[in-house]
This record gives structure tokens, C-alpha cells and sequence, in this order.
């Protein structure tokens, strides 16, 4: 064990007990300031690394939080991890990204992985494909804090990090109405993650608001190979009675909806008005730029790390069950003009 | 130690010495075929995690392998992410993915931790605040083997995974000299990265050979923050004598030259024709589509990966001190027609 030889050169060097030099690097508070500040030094100049491992064993704890992501393609995850960073950064933790590729295998097969102490506690958002949640329920098992974002877990007793999905599909497809549509269409991404459901209910709920019946064509089910996507989309701008407005769920489905219309000569937003949940930078520069509904993803990032940190940093403190809600905001570009 | 107790009962129930429970879950060559799937099966059968740590004191092996980039929010990276992906999986290894956000002392930290043993190799692609590589050599002290990918560090011997960085800037420079440009600019985002010296001296090299003088104002240096890198583009757009063509070094440049040209009032390709390296999906539903310098992000993960494991998986296997280049193609579109 590499780091207990180091300890004891240090200690020998400092003319202290092992057990000073150990409980001063931990930063015990039974150890002086003064006696913390030596050895802090020398530790430094004899370039003293503690082993991770070893340490965990006696502390168990790995000074680091592992976030559990779908993809890092889509914009929203970047900045999210960009608010958890400021948070971890700050607590001097480490962030380890894991990605599920929205598969519910290695999901469960990253979280066995945690099982044995490999982080400090977890932030999560769901797979696609995720449908129980037993390897989640193990975590809690093990003391493993675990806070959801974006995509959340309702069966899970945990805190919640999400923003007004029903609301914002709501306003979204008012927007869209307002603008003249009379047969809106949602694109979906995935059948089972909550978020989507509640998205599918408030624009459901628009419809009716709005005296439009929603027919089994408006909700449209796309997958995560875009190429499929675009076979789906195609079809569907082909029919005679053609969605006049489209909200994508996620911002990977604006592409192909663009290069349906493009090659369809379909003219956006002349015969079709686009809105996406998107915090893609090129939104701005699109042909034609692109409404979207932007989500607070370094806000809910940094929200849901400072909930965890709670519990990683507190024992016996046990996460409120509760959602945490931030709004997103819809910002008009040409898309929908 | 949870792992050894659950070795214990195990060996207990199989009726088994514990080394041979131990030693058949580490799949050794001593154990027969038959006793180790009895040993699997109760393993699996009793949800029997071994513990990491204590493991790891033992095997001196963690399982994962460590990628240290500076973001992901550029499309390169999440590509080659996924090229790492597809061989880490199959070789049942976790990706961990550390971001640097082009911090120096960031990536420091981060390789601190991994000389404790935290990873069993490391796949690296350069801060571009980085400037001195101690840090990289530590890991070398540790048998801690590394790759480099994209952003190479020619200071260490070991292998290095790129892309023809000065070819695909020569041919970018003379793309847009035979489309017209007489006054090509070269936007770059980091004095010290090895692979921005490369492609400005192809640029360079393709001004010279077509008897284009460079100017001081012909390479234009940007940063990471892209508010002040608009900043610089407007005072250089609105200059009487203004580039006609720019190549951009990293996809995230390409938003401030649509923007300031938009303000501005510069038709591209008309008045400015712009080509980038990019791997941005939605370079083909720009206004107009970005005619980009793809480069293999995929393949430049896999084969990083490939070679990593090499050393990974064999005791005393020295890196090849080697460039391995996987060449960059031109995607024509609309910004240079």
C-alpha cells in the first residue's frame, strides 16, 4: 500500500505519530492548524499522493459524484454538466461522466458499478429505454444519494431537478396556434421517460383548449437513429392533410424535419412552423433560424448538484421527496414567423 | 471488507476453498471450466458485487479506462467518444470521461487522481492552456500507459492518434483560393496545441504556393469565450481591407462568423466564403449549409482506443512511439459556392 509507506516516510521526516500525519491530511479537527500546515507542506514537496483505494477503504468515500447521462451530443447535457462542474469544482469533488447511449443494459450496469463505493453519490437522468427501477433501488440500498434531472425517475423517494415540462409544451403549442396552426404535430422521443409524457399532456391539453381534436397522427413516435427519422418524417410531410406546425421534443429530431422540408420544398415557417426544446448554439443561424424552448440546463445542472451535495456531505440526511421545477422560456426566431 | 465476506459464504456454499471462489471469479487459467460457471452461476444467483477497492489493492486493475478532453460540447469530441465506446464495451471496460474545460490546472488535478491508481489507462486530447507536460510524464512513472487523440503532445513517446492537420488546412486554403479568395483568413482558437501549429502552417504553405503574401491580419487568434471572439470578428469585418474567405480551426467559431456577417450585412458565400472544421449535424441546415472539414472523429476514438488497450491488457507492453493519421475530407456546401 503505497500511500501508508508515504505516510510513514512523512511522519518519520516530520518526527510526528503516523496517526498525526494521517488524521492531518484527512483535516481532522483534532489536529492543530499549525501541525495541519506542516505537514500539509511537506506533503507537498515530497509529492505525496494518497491512494484513492486504500483511503476509500478506511473512509469510504472517493471525493467524487458520477453524473449518468443518456448522450454528451445534445447541448442540454453539456451545459448541464457545465452547472454540476461549478458545484463539484467548488466542494473540491471530481465528476465522472458516465453514458448510457439510452440503454437500459448499461444503465444497470454502470449503477453495479457504484454499488461498491465507487462515488460518493450520483445525478441522473434516465435512459430511454429504462423501464423498472430495481438498480436504482440498490443504490439507495447502499447509501448512495442519487438526485434526478431532466429526465426523472417518479418511483424513486429522491429529490427531483426538472423544468415545467407540461407547461412549456402548452405554451408551446398555444404559440404555435396563435400563429395560424390548425394541425400541430409533437415529435417524440421515447414511449416510457416521464418528461415526455407530461410534454404529450400539456400539448394534448392546448389542443383541447383549443377546440382540436387530436387525431392518432399528431403524436408522432421518432427513435435515436436520425436516419430512421427521416424516413418517419418523410412520410408523414408527404401526406395530403400534413402537420402545419411540428414540436420536437428533443433538438437531434430539428435536422431531419429540416432536410424533410428542404428536400420536400416544404417552406419553413410558410408551410410549416417549427419550434424545438433545443439549446443548440446554430439555433441562431439555421435556415431559418430556429424558435425553440429553451430549458435552463446549467441551471437544473447546478440545482440538482448542490441537492446531492447535501446528503454526500451530511450523513444520515435523507433527500426530500419533492420537484424542484425551473421554467424554460420560448425564444422567437424566424422558424415560426 | 464486503467483498471477501461475500467470497467467504460463497466458498461456503459451494464448498470450496476461498482462493478457488477468488481465483475463479477472476476467471484465472488454474481453475477448470466447470468449476467456474458453478462459481458464476451461485455469484450471479447471490448478487455478489465485488468490491472495487479492495479488489483493486489486489489486482492493482480498475476496470476503466479515463478520457481527459477539454469539452463536449463540440461534436468532435462526442463522436470520439463513441468510437471509445464501441471498443471500451466490448473489451468490458467503463469509460470515464473527465472534462478539463481547457483549464491547465483542471487537467493537472485530474491526473493527480489517476496516479493513484484510479484507472488502468488514459485516452487524452490537450488543454489548449497547456504548457508544460510533468503532469503527463507522472503518469508514465506510474505504468500508467496514455494515447493521445486530435490534440497530440509531441513531448512524451508514446502514440498519438490525428488527423492530417497540415493536408486538410492546405487543401481547405487552396479550396478557397481556386473558389476566388485572395485575402483567406484562418481563425484560431490556441497559440500553444500542437495541431493548430500544423494546420496554420498548411495554411501558410498554400498562401506561399500560390503566391499570397501573409499579412499579420491573415491569422486571427479567437478564444474560448465566444461573446468576445464576435467582439473580435466585427472589428475585422467591418476593416476596409477584410478577409474574402475564412477557415475556421474549431466548429464553435462558425456561430460568431454567421452572426457578424448576418449584422453586418456580408453575404456569404457571395462576400466571405467560410469553411470549418466541424462534425456539426446541422452544418447542413445552416443559411446557408456550412461546407466543413470533416474530420474521422469516430475512427480517431476507436483506433486511440485500440491501441490503448494494447498496453492495457499486457504487462511491460511498451507504446509505439508513433503518429498514427487518419486523413480529413472536404464536405462541400453552400458557404463556398
Amino acid at each position: 500500500m503505497i500511500g501508508a509507506t508515504n505516510i510513514r516516510a512523512l511522519a518519520r521526516e516530520l518526527k510526528l505519530s503516523i496517526g498525526t500525519v494521517s488524521k492531518a491530511l484527512r483535516d481532522s479537527h483534532e489536529i492543530s492548524a499549525e501541525t495541519k500546515e506542516k505537514v500539509f507542506a511537506l506533503a507537498k514537496k515530497r509529492n505525496y499522493t494518497p491512494n484513492p483505494y486504500a483511503s476509500s477503504l478506511r473512509r469510504k468515500k472517493s471525493n467524487t459524484i458520477g453524473v449518468v447521462i443518456p448522450e454528451v451530443a445534445d447541448s442540454f447535457f453539456s451545459h448541464a454538466i457545465k452547472g454540476i462542474e461549478s458545484i463539484a469544482q467548488s466542494k473540491g469533488y471530481h465528476v465522472l461522466i458516465y453514458l448510457t447511449y439510452e440503454s437500459f443494459a448499461k444503465e444497470q450496469s454502470i449503477l453495479k458499478e457504484f454499488n461498491s463505493g465507487r462515488v460518493d453519490g450520483v445525478l441522473m437522468s434516465l435512459s430511454s429505454e429504462t423501464s423498472s427501477y430495481k438498480h436504482i433501488r440498490e443504490l439507495a440500498k447502499k447509501d448512495i444519494p442519487v438526485v434526478f434531472f431532466d429526465r426523472v425517475c417518479d418511483a424513486i423517494p429522491t429529490s427531483r431537478v426538472c423544468t415545467d415540462d407540461f407547461e412549456s409544451c402548452y405554451k408551446a403549442t398555444q404559440f404555435l396556434i396563435e400563429k395560424g396552426c390548425q394541425n400541430p404535430s409533437y415529435l417524440s422521443i421515447s414511449k416510457r421517460l416521464s418528461i415526455n409524457h407530461q410534454r404529450i399532456e400539456g400539448f394534448k391539453k392546448a389542443l383541447d383548449d383549443n377546440g382540436i381534436k387530436a387525431g392518432p397522427s399528431q403524436i408522432i413516435h421518432c427513435g435515436n437513429d436520425n436516419e430512421k427519422n427521416y424516413v418517419v418524417l418523410e412520410k408523414i410531410m408527404k401526406q395530403k392533410k400534413r402537420p402545419d406546425g411540428i414540436i420536437t421534443s428533443v433538438e437531434k429530431l430539428t435536422t431531419p424535419v429540416y432536410l424533410v422540408c428542404k428536400n420536400l420544398k416544404i417552406s419553413i415557417p410558410k408551410e410549416l412552423k417549427l419550434i424545438s426544446f433545443s439549446n443548440l448554439e446554430t439555433a441562431l443561424i439555421l435556415n431559418p433560424s430556429l424558435t425553440t424552448i429553451t430549458q435552463p440546463a446549467f441551471d437544473m445542472g447546478k440545482t440538482a448538484a448542490t441537492i446531492l451535495f447535501k446528503a454526500v456531505e451530511k450523513k444520515n440526511y435523507t433527500l426530500p421527496n419533492e420537484n424542484i421545477i425551473i421554467a424554460s422560456s420560448i425564444e422567437e426566431r424566424e422558424s415560426t414567423g
